[in-house]
C-alpha cells in the first residue's frame, strides 16, 4: 500500500513510473513533521533493532544505522567512513522491524538523512527545500515494501547478454595498438574477455562524440577487428562539452540555447577534462533530444555501449573561482607568521572543485521554467542517462545497448544501469561493493558493479583476485584503475592461471546470472538480497551483512579480508558448499545450518547452493558469443523433486515475453531416485 | 642467538641496548643480498603460510604480508590501506613459519619494507643507504624470538599507576573553566577520570614551557585544584620552538647553537603551530640536556606527566616552500584552459607540508658529526622523547613521570610510550587499534594507546562505546579528539550510564591489566598478543588477527563493526565467557574450544578468561588513587588448583624489586573442594 503526500510545489523528477498512487490524507502515519523556516524535517523512533536498508549507492553497511547520509551527487573518490555523498542520490529507504515501512523522498535537490548518527533512536529526514513528494509504503517485510517501491518506479533498464562478460578498463588505453595488446594477452592466457573500455584518451581533445584520428586512424574497422576477436569497445561520454570554435556540438548548443546558463543568460563555463566547458541542459527536452542523437555518430561506427561520466556534474573549476583564488592570493602576505593563512589558502585551490556555490550559480530551462541547477542537482546525471537512453530507442529501436552512468536519481534506472564510480584499491572497498549491491536493487539498479580491484591506488594480487571473486556475480563485471596506479589488468599479477580460473566461474555461471537478472528486472525483483529477505524469521540471519542470496539457487559468502585462510559464515539452512577452483574444478561439502569457518583459498571461489535449489552451469567460454546453451552440468542440493526455470533469450532484442524463454531444469523422482530432467542436453549431474 | 651484522659505516641510534651482540661471520643467512648503487636489498622468499609480523606502529593487520611499509615518521592523520607511513619507524619484523627468524634493521633513515606487496612471496627490505646494522634473530617460535628482540633493546619505560586511569582529551580545552566543566560533567555522572588533557592553547602563543595567564591565571593553583579532584593535568610539548624575541628558549637555542641548521649555517626555519619556529636539535647532547632541563618549568607547577608531540617533526611549510609557492603563482598563467595546471597549482600548496625536500634541507649536529635531518629522520622524535626521559631523571630521580611521544623509533620506548597518532573516528581504525597492539608490544612500545573514539571526524556514541570496550584493556586509556569535530567526552552522547559502567570495568580490571603490563616491562614480555604466541600449535589460532591474549588470564575478542549486535569467536581451549555489563553486573557462559558466535551488546564488554587461569578484580573507583587493593573478587575457569601471581608496587617510585610487590592468588583443592587463599582479603569467588 503506497499513499503520496504533496508538500509545496515540487518538480517533476521522472522517478515513479506509475500513474495510480492515492494521495495520502490526513495526518502523515509513522513519521512526525516539524515545520522549521520553509523546510520539513520527517522524524521517526527507530526501536533499538530496527533495520533500516535503503538508499542505494551510500556508505556504511546494509543497515544503513549510526550514519549521515547527505543525497547529492559528489565526485569524491576518496570514499572513507565519513563521507556523506556519493556518486549516485537514492531517497529511498525501508525500516524494518515490527512493522515494515518503506519512504521514497522525491525531491531533486539535497536531502540529508541522519539515521540514528545525533542520536541512536532517530531517524531524521531532512529535503533541503519545503517542494517535494513523499512516498508512504506499508509492506508485510521489508522484502515486500522494496518490491512495492520497485513496481512504482518502473521497470529496470535492460542490459544485452554481453554485457554480462568480463571487461577490462584503464584510464587510459591510449590507442589502437594498446588496446590490441591487453585482447591479445587475454587471449593468450586464456583470460576470457568481452569488452575493453575507452576513457576519455579516446576523444580529439576531449570532445565528447569525437574519435582521435592519430589513435584511432580507422575507428570503424578497429571496432569491427576487435568485434571479431568477440571484444566489444565501450566509450565513455562526459557531461561537459569542450568550448572550441568550430566543434558541432559546441557551435549547436551555443547557437540553439543548448547548455546551462548564468543568471544573465550568458552560458555557464566550467572547467573539466578539456579545459572550459558548457554543461548540455539535460533538464530540458530539446537538450536531450539534441545529445542523445548525438550518440549515433559512434553507433554508426560499430559501438554497441556507452558509460556516461562526470554528470554530477563534476567541476574542477569555475571561470568565478578561479578569479576569487586569484584575488586572494592577489590580496595574500607571503609572510610565514600564521599557520592558519595558509591552510586558508591551500583549502581556497583545493576546493574549488565541485563546490556548493558554483551548482548554486547555474540555471536549467526545464521546458520552459527556469530552475536553479542546485535545486534539480541529483537529476543532472540521471537526465544525461535518459537523454542516452531515450535516443538508443530511437536509434536502435531493437537492439539493447550496454548504458550505464556514473550519477543517478531513482528513474534513471529505468534508461541506464549505473557503476558505483571512482574507488580505491581498499579491502574496505570491496566490502562496500558486497554490501552496497543489495541496496542498488532495492532502489532499481540492476545492471551495477564496482571497478574491480579498486580505481585509485595500487592494487595487489590478493585484493584483485578476491575482488574477481565477488566481482563475478555482478552484472556488470569490469576491472578499471586510474591513470599512474600499479597496472591492474589480470595479466598483470603473474600466475595468470588463477584468474583465468576466476573469470572462467564467471562464464559457467553466466547462464544462471542472466536468468536470474532478468528474472528480477522482468518482475520488479532483486538480483542480490539479504539474507532477511528469504529467511524473515531468522533473528540471526537479519543481522547478516557479507553474505548475500543471489538470485533463487545460491548464496555467496565472499572473503574480503587480507591474508585470510577463508572465513566465518551462517547458514540459515542446510546448504551444500561447493569452491570453484575453476569452472570445472570443484569440490563439495554438505553444511548443516548454523556457524562455520569455510576455507577458501585465495584462488577459490566460495559459494553455496540452497537447499532442493538447482545451479545449471555451461561450459566456460572466451567470450559471451561463444557460450555453448545447449548443454549444462547441474549441481543440485535435493533431497526431493525440485525445478529450476532458466530464462534465456537472445540477448540483444526486447523479445522478452515469449514463453519459450523459460526453459526448465528438473530433478525428478523416479523409484526413489533423483534424476536430471530438461530439453536441454544434461551433461552431468552432481547431486547431494 | 642473535647476530649483528654491520653494514658500511652506520650512525648510532641508541636502539640496541646489549652490549654483547656477537657479529655475525661469513654469509647472511636467510636472505639474500642485492647491492645496487651503494644500497642494499635485502630479500627473502616466504612460504605461502608464512607470517610476518612487527613493524610496530604500522598500517593493515597483524600479519603485515600483502603491504609495503615505509618506515619515515608521517604526520599523515588520514590513515587510509594504501598509506605507507605512520607516525613511529619501527624496523623489527618476524617472519613465522617453518622457522621463526627476525630481523631488525637499524637504520634512522628510510627504510622500505616490500611485504609480498610486489610479488606476494617475496620479501624485500631496502634501506635507503649503504650505512646500517642488521640484526638476524633465530628463535624457537615467533613468540621467542619477539623476547630476544626486546631483551636487546632493554627494558621498556614504565608509566606510573596513575596514567592507567581513563583520561579525557581534547584539542584544546581552552582555560581553566572548561577543564574544571569536563571534571565536574565526569564526576557528576559518575564516570571515573585520571587526567585531562592540556593540548596547544594552554600555552602563550604555542611558546614551549610557557602557559597563558590569560587562561590560566594561577597555574600551579589550579593544578592542585585539580589534583584534589583526583585528576592530573597533562600538558602538550612540541617539537618547535617559536621564533620571538625575548622569549627564553628561543633565545637560549640561539645563542648557544643549539637548533637544526641550513647547509649555510644559519637557523633553520619551519613554520608549525606557533608560526616560524626553530627545531631543537635533539640528536645534540647539549641540546637534548638544554631542552629537557625546561620539562623543570611545569613539573615545579605539579605537573606530572607530558605528550611530546608534532616531533616527526612535522611541518606545515618552510620558508624555501613558500618562497617556491609564491614563484610559482607569480608565474601562474590565470586562465582556464587546462586542468592539470590547476591540479599543479592545489597540489604546489598542499603539499607544502612534510616535504621530503624539506626534510634533505637541514643538519644535525650529531655531538660533532654534521648529518642531514634526513639520514636521522626517524631518530628526532625518538631523541625528544630520550630529551625528557632524561631530564626526568634527573630531575624526579625517585618518582615516575608519564612520557609518550606522538613519532618515534625502537630505542625511545626506554625513555616514554607512544600514542598511535591522529587517527580518525572511523570503525576501521577501532580495528586498526586491536591489530596494532601486540605489534608495538613486540617492538617495546608497551605503555601506548590510540586516540579512542578517533581524532579527526565525527564520532558516534556506538563507535565510542565500542571503542572504549577496546580501549579499557590498552595501558593509555584516553579520549581524545579535534578541533572542529563534534564533542566526544562521555558525556557528550546521551544515556551515561552506559559509558560509566564501561570504564568501571577499567578500574575493577586495573589491578589486573597494572600487574600484567608490570610483569611483561619488567622481564621484557608482551602485554598483548596474538594467539599465536600462547597456542603455537594451533594453525587455526595462528589466522585470528582480531583476538587477542591480554597477560596471562584473559583473552579478548573486541567487536567493533557498526550495528553488530556481536561476533565469530574462535576458541583454542575451552573457556569462560563473561560478558561485563559494568564492573559489578556480569554473565557467565563456559564455552568449548573452537567457533562461536558471542553476543555483546553495545553497552557490554566480553572478555574470555582461560582454563585453569584467575582474574582478580577490585572495586570500582572515580580515580586510581581511591583504588581499595585491599579485597579483590576472583573469577577463575579452574578444575584444578591454580594460582594467579599479582604484581603491585607504590605506582609511582622505582621500587620494582621487592619480593612483597608480588601477591599470590591461589585455587587450592580441599577434599575436592576447590577454594580461594590469597593474602588478600577475597570478598568473593566466582568458579567455573
Amino acid at each position: 500500500m503506497i499513499k503520496r503526500y504533496i508538500y509545496g510545489n515540487p518538480i517533476p523528477t521522472n522517478a515513479v513510473a506509475a500513474t495510480d498512487i492515492e494521495n495520502g490524507e490526513g495526518e502523515l502515519q509513522y513519521f512526525s513533521e516539524i515545520e522549521m523556516g520553509g523546510k520539513i524535517i520527517l522524524s521517526y523512533a527507530m526501536n533499538d533493532d530496527d533495520i533500516v536498508y535503503g538508499l542505494g549507492e551510500a556508505n556504511r553497511g546494509l543497515n544503513k544505522r549510526g550514519g549521515l547520509y547527505s543525497s547529492y551527487c559528489t565526485d569524491d573518490p576518496n570514499q572513507t567512513e565519513e563521507k556523506q555523498s556519493f556518486y549516485g542520490a537514492h531517497n529511498f529507504l525501508v525500516i524494518s522491524g515490527m512493522i515494515s515501512v518503506g519512504v521514497f523522498i522525491d525531491c531533486p535537490g539535497e536531502v540529508t538523512f541522519d539515521i540514528g548518527y545525533t542520536s541512536p533512536n532517530m531517524l531524521n529526514i531532512k529535503p533541503g527545500t519545503g517542494d517535494f513528494v513523499l512516498y508512504l509504503i506499508e509492506g508485510k517485510s521489508a522484502y515486500d515494501v522494496v518490491r512495492q517501491f520497485r513496481a512504482m518506479i518502473g521497470r529496470s533498464y535492460i542490459a544485452p547478454r554481453w554485457a554480462f562478460g568480463f571487461q577490462q578498463s584503464r584510464w587510459s588505453y591510449m590507442d589502437e595498438d594498446e588496446i590490441r595488446e591487453v585482447v591479445r594477452r587475454h587471449r593468450e592466457k586464456g583470460i576470457p574477455l568481452d569488452a575493453v573500455y575507452l576513457d576519455i584518451d579516446y576523444m580529439d581533445g576531449y570532445k565528447d562524440f569525437t574519435v582521435s584520428d592519430e589513435r584511432f586512424p580507422d575507428f570503424p574497422a578497429f571496432v569491427q577487428e576487435m568485434r571479431s576477436q568477440g571484444v566489444r569497445l565501450v566509450p565513455i561520454i562526459d557531461a561537459g562539452v569542450k568550448i572550441e570554435e568550430g566543434y558541432d556540438i559546441y557551435e549547436e548548443g551555443r547557437q540553439h540555447g543548448l547548455f546551462c546558463k548564468r543568471s544573465d543568460g550568458s552560458d555557464f563555463v566550467a572547467g573539466v577534462w578539456p579545459g572550459k566547458t558548457h554543461f548540455p541542459d539535460f533538464m530540458n527536452s530539446n537538450a536531450r533530444a539534441w545529445f542523445g542523437s548525438k550518440y549515433k555518430v559512434l553507433i554508426d561506427a560499430g559501438i554497441e555501449g556507452f558509460w556516461n561520466d562526470m554528470n554530477e556534474p563534476a567541476m574542477f573549476y569555475t571561470e568565478e573561482g578561479i578569479e576569487e583564488a586569484k584575488q586572494y592570493i592577489a590580496d595574500f602576505d607571503f609572510d610565514c607568521g600564521d599557520p592558519g593563512k595558509y591552510f586558508e589558502l591551500a583549502g581556497k585551490l583545493t576546493h574549488m572543485s565541485n563546490r556548493k556555490k558554483d551548482y548554486e550559480s547555474f540555471y536549467h530551462n526545464m521546458d520552459g521554467t527556469v530552475v536553479c541547477h542546485d535545486q534539480v542537482h541529483n537529476l543532472y546525471g540521471a537526465y544525461m542517462t535518459r537523454a542516452a537512453g531515450e535516443a538508443f530507442a530511437q536509434i536502435v529501436p531493437d537492439k539493447r545497448m550496454l548504458l550505464f552512468s556514473r550519477a543517478s536519481y531513482i528513474g534513471s534506472h529505468r534508461y541506464g544501469g549505473i557503476w558505483t564510480g571512482d574507488n580505491q584499491s581498499w579491502w574496505s572497498h570491496l566490502l562496500m561493493n558486497i554490501k552496497m549491491m543489495p541496496s542498488l536493487n532495492m532502489c532499481g539498479y540492476m545492471y551495477s558493479g564496482a571497478d574491480l580491484g579498486g580505481f585509485g591506488s595500487n592494487c595487489t594480487r590478493d585484493l584483485l583476485l578476491r575482488w574477481l571473486e565477488f566481482g563475478i556475480f555482478t552484472p556488470l563485471m569490469r576491472d578499471h584503475s586510474a591513470q599512474g596506479t600499479r597496472r591492474q589488468e589480470c595479466y598483470a599479477f603473474g600466475e595468470t592461471e588463477d584468474f583465468k580460473n576466476i573469470i572462467s566461474v564467471r562464464y559457467s555461471l553466466l547462464p544462471y546470472l542472466y536468468s536470474e537478472y532478468m528474472k528480477a528486472c522482468l518482475s520488479g525483483d532483486m538480483l542480490f538480497k539479504p539474507l532477511e529477505f528469504e529467511y524473515p524469521s531468522d533473528n540471526f540471519a537479519r543481522t547478516v551483512e557479507d553474505q548475500l542470496l543471489v538470485g533463487d539457487s545460491i548464496m555467496i559468502a565472499p572473503v574480503y579480508e587480507q591474508n585470510a585462510v577463508g572465513r566465518y559464515v551462517y547458514l540459515p539452512e542446510d546448504m551444500l558448499y561447493v569452491v570453484f577452483r575453476s569452472s570445472s574444478l570443484r569440490r563439495y561439502q554438505v553444511m548443516s545450518r548454523g556457524l562455520h569457518f569455510i576455507p577458501a583459498a585465495v584462488n577459490e571461489v566460495p559459494m553455496f547452493i540452497r537447499k532442493n535449489k538447482i545451479l545449471p552451469l555451461c561450459r566456460t567460454a572466451q567470450c559471451t558469443d561463444q557460450i555453448d546453451t545447449s548443454m549444462f552440468e547441474l549441481i543440485a542440493f535435493a533431497d526431493s523433486a525440485c525445478e529450476y526455470r532458466m530464462y534465456e533469450d537472445d540477448g540483444i532484442s526486447y523479445n522478452f515475453t515469449s514463453p519459450e524463454n523459460y526453459v526448465p531444469f528438473r530433478i525428478v523422482e523416479n523409484e526413489g531416485v533423483l534424476t536430471a530432467d530438461s530439453s536441454k542436453k544434461i551433461v552431468k549431474l552432481t547431486l547431494y
